[in-house]
């Protein structure tokens, strides 16, 4: 049901394809978030075109709404949003631990972790609810996610490292208990490798997460407000231990360059909202820097967003309808934003692909990551 | 350049082709509608696949925003826009009768109907502009419409006979000075017939505005709050009065229910934003009824929106995913209506079209209306 196998290295970059029950996936891969089923401004099959393999979904808010009975009787998550193709869903701890904490106060209040689980209100109705990692899989289960991430305990930057300790030696009991409730053989779980920002930390936790065989490996607390150093050196430390032969995922990363970064030193899937998310308040990338399509300066340039990309919006529109749509606050403009932002993250992992097949990734890192600190 | 032929009639019900310079449209034919340059919660491709033949702008927006030297510099609006089917403007009258007077007080002190023109203040800014019948002109050529609107003087429902009759005789001098200035022949412009919602001055505006030559004739003022069935009488008096080898437009109307009886009453082309708006607010058409996606019942109602419909919407989604996109604010759920609503007006006026070439207008008139009046 799910195999990966290596086709091509690079340095510690690799190129993959991992089989799941919905299809294959081409590795590094870029997986757009569709948070509550849907990717934001997207049409599934406006997704596809972008050269989307996968959707990742969020476990909180499909949990919360339309509540994951819905989801039981349309026959699991596929069936729900019609999305044919593989789908990876989180474990909703990184949610509870921001979302909820955000909006009903300070963690100590809120938030309240236990043994047991984690205890919190949700953003919507402010209702309390207990995610245990037993049911988190059994939630899961019910989704029928190809790849399902186990309940972790996720700490904020900075923190002292007696907590990170604590919380990572926590995630690898729930991990634990995670496992020994998971029944469905045509799910992968994901363990979650933690231990925040102490290199021997993040070294424990990884020699503890690998000793439970898996389909696959991931990083996670990263992306949390750390300098990128930090972010680097803690990634570069556990794909070291992490198996070779198992694909590693980097939850939650990133900016095109902390990819590039992170591909580097061996990961292989990625996920994050910056380019949707950006994408609506009119950041969008190119190959010379990322523009902002609000500026003025915008309002008569008829030249696509990039001419080197070949997305629907730079095939057939100009900065300038571009910039009015924006201005206008057309529902167009969120789409046609995201669509080239996508575009050009799915084209980015493609490059890197084949920089990598080609044994030229070294040389491709180095050129694009300059080009893309560049504003336009 | 324009060129209209009746292919068949039934009753007074008849099917078109209408040649104009970006391409041929059927009628009986829906215009959506692009208010500022993109028909809302649309890509211009997923409006084709919708089966749109040509699209609406409105001046009013597009001259205030992104302003008429920025189209100019694009090389017209369909290059600005990047759609290279047919365009209709409409000469921002009626903008400026609703929005501009809406926004900045009673009409008597904002919107000053002058012989030289209105003077309005926009929604925007609050500036203080003057349309003239030149300058709408002017703007309309530079716009490169394939079809354009004379500006005329809009009234509201009630009015008074008296000042019904001075509107309809100032629309009148103003379609002279209107057709004095024009000067691109590539352009189609259309007379409105005006006279609110006395029968004796329908006739007296119809005839008055055949007697200018033109390549099509529309309808105005009406849709405004009066009663339906002095809508359909008002619309009979002036097709009646209409050159018979000529496409008859009535303008910003509307519903299916209206489109079917201004068909039956001999008119060709319609515009309304009836189908797109209300997919943002939840109201589906189906072949049995309208539904709002957003009511309890269709949380775990897994059949789409209509069985019958071929749409992207109801071919790959249920009511129960549709509900949840709403509910969730999600874009995609405004896309997704958008396509179901555009889709099942355009199917509309192929069906339309079909009965009339068939000879069974009339039966799929009675047929279709009892169940439009439903809800699901």
């Amino acid at each position: 049901m799910f195999e990966f196998k290596i086709l091509a290295k690079d340095g510690k970059a690799r190129v993959g394809k991992l089989k799941t029950p919905h299809g294959e996936i081409d590795t590094p891969v870029f997986m757009p978030v569709g948070t509550q089923g849907t990717v934001k401004a997207m049409t599934h099959s406006l997704l596809e075109d972008t050269g989307a393999q996968i959707m990742l979904g969020n476990t909180y808010h499909l949990y919360l709404r339309p509540g994951t009975n819905i989801i039981q009787k349309a026959g699991g998550l596929h069936s729900f949003i019609g999305w044919n193709k593989p789908i990876l869903t989180d474990s909703g701890g990184y949610q509870v631990f921001s979302l909820a904490q955000g909006r009903y106060g300070d963690r100590k209040s809120k938030v309240k972790v236990k043994e047991e689980g984690v205890e919190f209100r949700d953003h919507l109705a402010g209702d309390i609810h207990l995610f245990t990692p037993e049911r988190v899989i059994e939630i899961q289960e019910i989704f029928g996610s190809d790849i399902i991430m186990p309940l972790d305990e996720c700490v904020e930057y900075p923190i002292d490292k007696e907590y990170a300790k604590s919380a990572l030696e926590r995630t690898i009991r729930w991990l634990e208990r995670s496992l020994k409730v998971k029944t469905n053989k045509s799910q992968a779980l994901f363990p979650i490798v933690q231990g925040a920002f102490f290199e021997d930390l993040r070294v424990e936790s990884a020699n503890k997460t690998v000793e439970f065989d898996a389909h696959g490996y991931a990083i996670g607390g990263l992306s949390v407000g750390e300098p990128k150093e930090i972010m680097y050196r803690m990634t570069q430390v556990v794909t070291e231990i992490l198996p070779s032969d198992k694909p590693r995922y980097l939850m939650g990363i990133g900016k095109p360059e902390d990819i590039i970064e992170a591909v580097y030193r061996g990961v292989d899937m990625f996920d994050c909202v910056i380019p949707t998310r950006t994408a609506r308040t009119g950041t969008l990338y190119t190959s010379e820097g990322t523009l902002n399509i609000r500026q003025e300066k915008f309002k008569d340039d008829f030249s696509p967003i990039d001419p080197n990309c070949g997305c629907y919006t730079c095939k057939n529109f100009s900065r300038a309808y571009l910039r009015h749509l924006f201005v206008a606050e057309e529902i167009s403009s969120y789409i046609l934003n995201t669509i080239h932002n996508l575009s050009f993250y799915l084209s980015l992992m493609e490059r890197i692909r084949t920089s990598i097949l080609e044994g030229k990734f070294e040389q491709f890192r180095q050129f694009t990551l300059e080009k893309l600190l560049k504003r336009v």
